[in-house]
């Protein structure tokens, strides 16, 4: 069983860290409140808002060496909410790469409602958890402990550029509850 | 009832037709072999490769002008098969509008495998005919005349700014099939 940390404490860290204890792993959050914090976890999942990671990177980044980092982040542009706020050929979960290079960067989590990792279900579908990352074995140990309470499954989208299309999905989808075309408790599901 | 004008006579221009042809609509396909072709349909979808398009525009632009114009396209890279062959900022739907600036240009079907289409199934769910273009009058009508043989179901994805993630999730979908990790008759759902 691994050591999960979670970073966050709202909808998205308590409805992933669920899905986590299900498999019967150590869960553990960081609240934004708390003060030099240890990062106890060999996955380490950023469940706060993208301008949010710029802090933990500056505040606990050496500690992240060698983990597994989960970057979830839909880097809405919420001036405009007409597009995302990185470089256009780019991605958060690209950006958190460069910014930690010594950790294993991977993309999960952003295109799923909190509500569908907690129930499991996207309709009467499984909800499924695309991840995409350039280090294999970060990802395939994140699958296994990410599938092992079987609530949810896993499809490995390829590499961290595919970041870029799981952000899209994630601000599309977005875009389209807030406009109450879906709803929060649904949205994009993924059929094999 | 509509006339639509379908260039193409493959997978996806056959499950098109079939879809507008539930709804008692008018269907006539152009074929890649045809000789100074007539453009008769008020809808006119191009279910060509995205590379023959732009011969399209060239032969019969000056007959699209104030018609709605289906751009379905996953402009692929297939040299790298690792991005789109767009500018990482646009679309091929943007492209197309530039190209056509009389046409009334409408993002639809590029996130539905052709199958889909046929069934009006993803899984369990009803096939999600996902569009986006800035001509709300001519958006309204495509979404009407693909839902009248209630078939499949249309969901506005907003302007036409939004193809570039409708392109995103094709792309996307695509490679997943290519891997298969998904079958070419499922993959992404909408359920609201």
């Amino acid at each position: 069983m691994a050591t999960i940390t979670i970073f966050g404490t709202g909808n998205m860290g308590t409805s992933i860290g669920s899905v986590f204890a299900a498999g019967g792993h150590s869960v553990h959050h960081i609240g934004s409140d708390a003060s030099s914090p240890k990062v106890e976890g060999e996955i380490v999942v950023l469940a706060v808002p993208h301008a949010a990671v710029a802090d933990i990177v500056d505040s606990v980044g050496a500690q992240l060496d060698g983990k597994i980092v989960v970057d979830i982040a839909n880097p809405v542009d919420f001036e405009t909410f007409d597009g995302l706020a990185v470089a256009s050929d780019g991605s958060a979960a690209a950006d958190l790469a460069a910014a930690l290079p010594s950790a294993r960067v991977v993309k999960a989590f952003n295109t799923n409602f909190a509500a569908t990792l907690a129930s499991g279900k996207v309709g009467d579908a499984i909800t499924t958890v695309l991840i995409a990352g350039d280090d294999t074995d970060a990802k395939s140990e994140l699958a296994q402990a990410i599938t092992a309470g079987e609530t949810v499954t896993v499809i490995d989208a390829g590499s961290l550029k595919r970041a870029r299309e799981l952000e899209a999905i994630g601000f599309l989808q977005i875009t389209l509850a807030a406009a109450e075309k879906i709803s929060w408790s649904s949205g994009f599901a993924v059929v094999r």
